[in-house]
């Protein structure tokens, strides 16, 4: 009935996420209302894990994409669990570092890093530095010089293949603002000049080949790419690439047309793949990285509003105001993405109505979902739109100076506050 | 030369904005910067005030729509301009009434206005609430009530003109989030129950017809249509509707395609038309309120970059990648906006180059502009990117964990910051 197992309707007829009656939530906390299920964002966090410890004898790591959901208590869950994280920016490593992150296990990655950042991650002793291209390959070199230090790196490659949603193009994706191109030798020519870098230490390389992927095939091909540079580089400079990141972009339910792979089918595959095709070249196996950020946040959240009005236009569209919208989730003006929304009060009634979801500022294009199927709301209502844990609060902006909305996390049953609702205050806190 | 006439050219060939070298500015307050001219702005709520009084014999107000910039110092601004302001959230009216912007000039919109926003702007006893539904009239009386007050109230309305950059439809425009639609009779039936409330107080009717328009026609036609109603709600009704607020929407030049109207010209010939109706309709000429807000900070903006790497991908294109992107300007990512762009350090040399100009946020479609004219840029060159001073820092997020830049004004050739720059502390104040 739900996009994801851990919704549940209990006898008031109220949406429960992990046990707990949101509808007892939104009084609590108020609306709008970041919710997320600890339990299964631990439990996917797991069973990325146990695929690498199943299926490739554990030599590899889960990078936990903090992008798609970034505070402390998201850092001390990854920890908890085991996995390491991958940040994108000072603003990531910092919190990750505020609750001491195991930091060999982060990755720090980016297209344009500023000296200031690199420098900031060579002193809290990141793990490995995603290099994006040349000028940061010999700007992170002579900084690691000037440290007295030896960054340790993966350089970020394209390999020609550019995998979204459904479908994936073989070659071509050499148009990024991201990583080298193996086709054009630029991948080859850094990985020479890397491993000539007195403070540079090669490790490996990284590639990301899209977001919200539905197949398998494009990640073995990937795989299979990326061995055979690896093989090029053992042949023709006897050079060693240990770690091979595969990326993220594991795809997640958002509506009944989409249909995920079971987690841990990933690494099964690509394992297979690995495996086979490093014995064809003669390769040592590589240590895996990936990097799920979406997946293991995603399903795991909800988003609370309250129905504040209703406005039919006879003929043309019945309008369902909420007090939120593109400040707390932009992604439906961005990408016109689609969600599951349902009103959490009357959790199991029929879904008899169809409705535009409005949000609340002053922009027409301020809407979450068009000719979405609901049932019949009045004002007042708790509407629930479903997986909205990666790239909702990570995105939210003060557009209209509307203040961010908490995040809560329930667990055994338990809500607790993660990040604290923002106050009047706080919207000019910067003011001078 | 410039989208703008206070930008120019120093003899060290650097941008100047109101006369203030931007290097100079981006050495001391570092990037990315917004950078906008006090000047300037106070000069564009002159001319709509002027134009008020020159052509309307001052019954009018200009109301700075502040969902454009917010900031204690705009408000300030306004105040000091002697100009009102309208907000639409909490958030606005409490940053306004922090600054003690006198209360009887301000605007309350909303197209979703909570109770508790709704009490906060009676008790703050803000000019003029204006009512976007049937639902929140009643609430609002309900309130006003409970609270002994009076809500002195316009009531938005859809005169069926859609006016969008160079075009409008006269009909139409009834799918509409926002107001109560004339051609529906939902205005009327709304007009017909405000002044039966008892704790209501209907001043006047208020419409918006669109953003960015660069013909006076649509307001002219819009200012018939109101009139129309207001002559309409005098015949049947016996009742006269005060106040004519008729929105914003004015044009700005972002790029050489853009012809916006001069300022004064707005009221000038809207004036026009409203004198010519109420004298047709022998109808009192009604108080009017203009509602500026891209017009008044939109062209007095600027936002500076570094430029940090550039990647030139052979017969693809060239990619330069700075320090911001969409965590600061989103609108190129929302609405593929077009921006003007130069390499302040070297503001005069000719633009022989055509990049795709990428923000460094771990996202495909971070990018601030594609097919740029541009100098030949180097790593390290500051980047200009004219007409930012609206919906640029209004719409800014925290996607990658990424600070919010500094705002500085500059007036009389000196800079001093309006908002000040996040740190690494301010991004995880919020988190438990």
């Amino acid at each position: 009935m739900f996009v994801s197992d851990h919704l549940g309707i209990n006898q008031q007829h109220h949406l429960t996420i992990g046990g707990v009656d949101t509808i007892e939530l939104a009084e609590q906390f108020h609306t709008p209302l970041f919710v997320m299920d600890e339990d299964k964002i631990r439990d996917h966090c797991r069973q990325f894990r146990h695929s690498i410890e199943e299926y490739y004898q554990g030599a590899g790591l889960v990078c936990y994409a903090s992008k798609a959901f970034c505070c402390k208590q998201m850092y001390r869950i990854a920890k908890e669990e085991g996995i390491g994280t991958d940040v994108v920016s000072m603003g990531e490593l910092y919190t990750a570092m505020s609750v001491d992150f195991p930091v060999e296990k982060i990755c720090y990655h980016g297209n344009n890093k500023t000296p200031q950042e690199l420098e900031y991650a060579l002193e809290c002793g990141v793990g490995r530095i995603v290099v994006d291209n040349l000028s940061e390959l010999h700007l992170l070199n002579d900084l690691a010089g000037n440290m007295g230090k030896k960054a340790v790196i993966l350089l970020r490659v394209t390999p020609g293949i550019d995998a979204h949603t459904h479908q994936f193009i073989r070659t071509g994706q050499l148009d990024s603002k991201f990583g080298l191109a193996i086709e054009l030798g630029l991948a080859m020519e850094a990985i020479k000049q890397a491993i000539q870098l007195p403070h540079i230490v090669l490790d490996g390389i990284h590639c990301h080949i899209g977001s919200q992927i539905f197949d398998i095939d494009p990640f073995e091909h990937a795989a299979e790419v990326m061995l055979s540079l690896i093989a090029e580089v053992q042949t023709t400079l006897d050079f060693s690439l240990k770690t091979l990141n595969l990326g993220g972009g594991f795809g997640i339910q958002y509506t009944d047309s989409d249909d995920p792979v079971a987690y841990d089918c990933y690494m099964k595959r690509v394992s297979e793949v690995v495996k086979k095709k490093a014995t064809e070249l003669g390769l040592p196996l590589p240590y895996i990285i990936i990097e799920p950020g979406r997946s293991i946040v995603g399903p795991a959240g909800i988003t609370l509003y309250t129905v504040g009005n209703i406005k039919e236009i006879p003929n043309i569209r019945k309008y369902l105001a909420v007090d939120g919208g593109m400040t707390d989730n932009p992604r439906y003006a961005l990408y016109q993405a689609e969600y599951n929304f349902l009103i959490a009060n009357r959790a199991d009634a029929p879904k008899d109505d169809t409705v535009t979801v409005a949000g609340r500022c002053c922009e027409s294009g301020d809407l979450l979902g068009e000719h979405i199927k609901l049932q019949s709301a009045q004002v007042g209502d708790i509407l629930a739109v479903c997986a909205t844990g990666a790239y909702n609060y990570a995105m939210s902006s003060h557009y209209n100076r509307v203040a961010k909305p908490a995040v809560i996390m329930v667990s055994g049953g338990v809500a607790k506050e993660v990040v604290r609702r923002e106050t009047l205050e706080d919207l000019t806190r910067f003011d001078i």
